[in-house]
């Protein structure tokens, strides 16, 4: 078996001891000096502005009927809050410095990533929400300068948004070499036919630019037989069938999309880094928009514990505040061990993919996004308990809560496949 | 410690031999030869009518945009599908003959019950859906003749609904003593004040009559505070807030809504079984409701399961169908094994209401109610993961499935209080 | 898809609803009257002459130096009681009356097994004690009237003890094709060699029949390249290399033994049913040791929540007797919703193996094998940890349960195979 | 409420965010650079020295039959590893530095006791065993010059060992408060009255002194009623009744035993820090005690794992190795997220007694404390599983492994009391 420097780095089955050095970078996990100003800024500014303009924001959809349009209104108090934001220099810090030379490190962003997921504007407001994030990093790391121009550039200064296009209803997209829709090279076209679904954000009126894993050869070497490529929303043969709904949510005018492929044509430059190279693609991507989506659960796991603590420090039944009453007290223990474990593990890897690199890094991230959705949700299950049926009720952000981070044991791989990821890796060492 | 019948029949600590004639009883759980048919009739019928009927039914309400009303011609297809149960004798069978001496014992109701919970609309169609079950057989059993007449008749043939309403926004209900909403005998009118929330079918347009537990005294002993009390819909000072969801589901227009009583008055005549009898109506009521949902459940699993297996059958990853692949078999095989469990549990619980009646099989009720829906919202999630992100869609009935179950937990008692009654039987016994 | 009648019973997806009569009959889980005294007086048997005489065997136990003999006196009290059993007619009631035509049904047994699990002496004292039932179950049914005369009689007097000589130390048996202790036939005998451990009993002085698995050919049908064969324990080549420990006990002086068969030769007549048949001679052996398992450790489970209660009820803490503090009482209750889940499934596997006969109902005999030891075993170790350190010493039966219901957990096969039997079952249904 | 430091820096709930400054430093869990050397060191003398030693030491015992005393040779071939560790400079590093001026810090520490964790005698060679640490800690802080010569000095150097006698047989001493052996002050002597068991290492014929838990005072404050004392073993009325056993095992010679304290008599001055201050010093001990348990079961829990995936890379069953069947992968998996989780936590935990204090990081200690054993059990448990029968036998270490870390959910506070830590100072935020 190789034995590459990753091969190392989980658990603590060292063969040499002259390895103990990179441990020891990895388990510092504090937080770079001068990003903490800036967390605390971005706390401020999601108290006194994200936070009241959310609620605003929602207010201005109250009866509002056309779904799949924003509310009058509602886009402009967003994209003033946005603007404050990029004035406030609270702007794009999503992209981490290891390999652009600029931004903050995964780990300082993992720190305000965890508060941006509290709130449920913040991210976008500060324009760090996905899928942006990561197709931004794809352009950003293997765009040519006209691609970066045209896409890019937009996106960076949150004037568009985007899509990411990779799970088909057809077959088991879990594993990626499933994925069937097709792209075929015509008179310097590629020619796009296919389904797909569960395409978040692709309703949303501001979508312009899809980036889509397509297959594009059939060969005997079934990692190189897909590509990932760029697609406008506008161009013809791009049809949204409908909404696909989480628990139903329909996001609405975001929304999940079912989407059909019939013949789009576009020109041979839009794919991206080359011809077959889609899964080289998905390992740079899926690093960062897997680990963001962890650390913003762990934000999302905070509020489902205060409102478990809050709920339960406010009733009484039996002659007890719920809190204390059985087994209660128990389970909001376990919770804030679980959340601390999660936190600790998320910065981990975080670290680890700006010590490594993301490639490096994977059996850390893998490990992070097998764990930290499950036990979210098992905290929000338990803190909606709490609550009685109010807790599975609009009252409460509880249930979209509960329905977020249960979308995420899919999104960007289902947990089987993460444990196949670490199982198979612990397996190797040996 | 006074030793009651009920008190030997949990567990096998008899000390006495000669209790083991009613356990052999109580273990009977052969559906009689003379229900039989009915079962086979009730699922013929759910084939042949109840699911081509539900088809139509959904598809008429598609675009119907005024949720809180029916889809024109739905209400038409559900009443001749009624109609049609009615002519066929697949009506109100879920009356026990242990105290009316007519229709089906709890046992053989399981065994049909359990089909009914399959299918959406089968209960409302053989008139056995809840609260009205629960309502009903509260009027027969404490009604007065001119409350027979008045609002039972109509129950039992269909031609309204009706409400149960219980839980209160402002305090924990779970302990019922904590019912706050206040009803004050004044010149021979009750005149009833407070809120109430999670009122399910209150928004149906037939809904015509509430059966409400309200507060009538403030005495120390505080078992008899409390009364159950008529209020038909149309009473003035009847308010409907607005509804409360369930994981972002309405179930518009039937609805679970958040009510106001402002100063509502209803005849001293109202006023079921006496003043301050309420929680001796709950015990009555309380056990069937419980147990119907709980035979209902098993259907709701049995569907999950079929999902996850056709599912696991039908898709391919990593070189194997889903349901071989990693753990899934053994989840499937746990699944199996505990609705086979639960089926048994809930059996043994409804035969412990027709040996023993409902008072001394109250722990078994609260056996299978703490333990059935916790399990199927287990399975349901599971069949939900296995799915990927379609499993979370309006394309499966799992959702939904999820919604009702997880709903469960709460409904007529938390699962907590259910542990409670079971735990405090057993130290009890030592 | 063969569908036979098994496939048909377990869930409920039957496609043809003329096959509800077997179902009916699989549901009546009552003891039959004739059997009911013998419980009776089965359970006063324990209370009036095994428990006291338990308590005196070990007595005479203490500061016997000589593990792998028994005590003075030790086997004389055993002896009693067994005599005293047999005169009074608790004798050898597990052979099921299916196909013998006399004794118990399995359903009848269960109840009765349930008892005997609970005093750790009882099914010894009865003739009822693993591996002897299933040996004597196995002589009976595929023995020639010679092995019948000279094994099968003495253990049905209670001479003599047997041993089941299965598991191997180098292979995975779990996996039963993987069995390579060899058998090969020279000059009219079959001449063994091979190594074995985990020979449970084989170090008692009184064990004089094994019954070993071995395997007789290396053909392309992996079904019929083993075989089981007699070997009387004294025969020259069998070696005894030592006791295998199960958590630190090793149940001296029966023990589990470590074994090696050295060129060990016995008469071609020994073999059992014909070479290349041992698997059949499984399948009908394993069912009932199975399932006899699953029945005494229902009684083991009584005995473990028993202990959980006496000491809540008897210890206080912060204010509280310890089975109201914290989440005690619902894990009381838990425990005991999970017996009478328990309970009920071994029941119903007992009914489905006298209806349908052991071979149709084997999924039913592993959904009880899976289920039941792992439950188990959580509740023994919620028994212990209430009581503290002590729980885990020698003045409690809670370590022994546990180590007991754990090596349950292989005994048999694991659980995971018991998991593929039913996951596979459930999956080919559909 | 009053806030103090500790009640920020659980969680992230912290009101000002200057408070960010001390919650960046408590996240560098790096070990120090001057530490690095001395884990390799210890690692090497573990493979070079320890598990030779302790090889022999085996050997040596295999046959004796004194259990409660030493075989012949065994003290000789320790001793002589104990020189040579005291030679290199092995020796006492477990007292942290943050209020001793010397030594490792808890951090630093932490790294090493995983490796300890992993081997049975490297504790002991590097004098760093339990209880003696806590003893040695205790003395170190609150004893008297004359305390220190008599006591601390021998333990530092190896001579003599000790134990912690707290637990009681009949109260519950998990509310430390229940303690009841009295210890009366009579002409200038205290006379200890009273019973103990689980009194670890007891039994080792070197073990000289007890420092005791006693009632002194039975006031309303319950804070104040109990205190620590030295008593010398070899004191008249020090009974040792019998060894208490952990699941079958005796661990003799060193024993957990039963003792009795009949009219035992020490001098006034042999009183810990004062009368009435048991609970303060019981502070001062388990806060390290505690952690040093949590940090070496790491380092059982990583051995656990590694047998696990070795046998499962080596086994093959139904045509796959055992590490790649049905849910196993799965399992291996999570073991791994779960351990590194763990080592996490208990880092932080360390890192938080280096820089809090050992008192205002007690939430901490607790929540590494109430997860780390409990889940360590589980993966053990999961290690046997895939070993079949003979996970359960004296050649592997897991059986043993499991009794150790199984005994510590009770020693030093069972979980549910350390959940009960947790919780409380949890809701307390709100």
């Amino acid at each position: 078996m190789q034995t590459t420097t990753e091969d190392k780095l989980v658990g603590d089955n060292q063969d040499g001891m002259g390895d103990l050095t990179p441990q020891d970078t990895l388990n510092d996990l504090r937080m770079s000096d001068k990003a903490v100003p800036l967390l605390n800024h971005v706390k401020r500014f999601i108290k006194e502005t994200v936070d009241p303009m959310y609620e605003e924001f929602q207010k201005l959809g109250e009866g509002h009927t056309d779904r799949w349009s924003f509310a009058p209104g509602q886009l402009e108090v967003l994209q003033k809050a946005k603007d404050k934001a990029k004035e406030e220099g609270l702007w794009n810090f999503f992209l981490p410095d290891s390999e652009t030379g600029e931004g903050l490190s995964n780990l300082d962003y993992a720190y305000i990533a965890i508060e941006l997921g509290k709130s449920p504007l913040a991210s976008e407001t500060m324009n760090c929400s996905a899928p942006d994030t990561g197709n931004m990093e794809v352009l950003e790391r293997v765009g040519t300068p006209e691609q970066k121009e045209q896409w890019l550039q937009p996106l960076l200064d949150g004037e568009i948004r985007s899509a990411y296009v990779m799970t088909e209803p057809n077959v088991a997209t879990s594993d990626a070499k499933n994925v069937s829709t097709t792209a075929v090279l015509e008179n310097g076209e590629w020619v796009i036919n296919g389904e797909k679904h569960y395409i978040s954000g692709a309703g949303d009126p501001r979508c312009k630019i899809l980036i889509m894993m397509v297959k594009t050869n059939d060969g005997d070497d079934r990692n190189r037989n897909h590509s990932q490529i760029l697609v406008p929303m506008d161009t013809p043969g791009v049809e949204i069938v409908g909404p696909m709904q989480v628990f139903g949510e329909d996001h609405a005018p975001r929304g999940h999309m079912h989407m059909r492929f019939n013949n789009v044509r576009v020109p041979e430059s839009n794919m991206l880094l080359g011809e077959g190279r889609g899964f080289e693609i998905s390992q740079l991507r899926l690093g960062p928009g897997r680990i963001h989506h962890c650390m913003r659960t762990i934000g999302k796991a905070e509020v489902a514990l205060d409102y478990m603590v809050k709920r339960g420090n406010s009733r009484t039944a039996f002659g007890q505040t719920l809190s204390k009453l059985g087994g209660n007290l128990e389970k909001i223990s376990r919770a804030r061990i679980e959340i601390e474990s999660m936190r600790l593990l998320v910065l981990k890897a975080a670290k680890a993919m700006d010590v490594l690199g993301n490639k490096e890094a994977r059996v850390w991230v893998s490990m992070a996004k097998a764990a930290i959705p499950e036990k979210t949700c098992q905290i929000i299950d338990q803190a909606i308990q709490i609550h009685g049926a109010y807790g599975m009720s609009q009252f409460t952000p509880l249930p979209e809560l509960y329905a977020d981070v249960r979308h995420l044991r899919f999104a960007d791989g289902p947990d089987e496949v993460h444990h196949m990821v670490v199982g198979r890796h612990e397996i190797s060492q040996h």
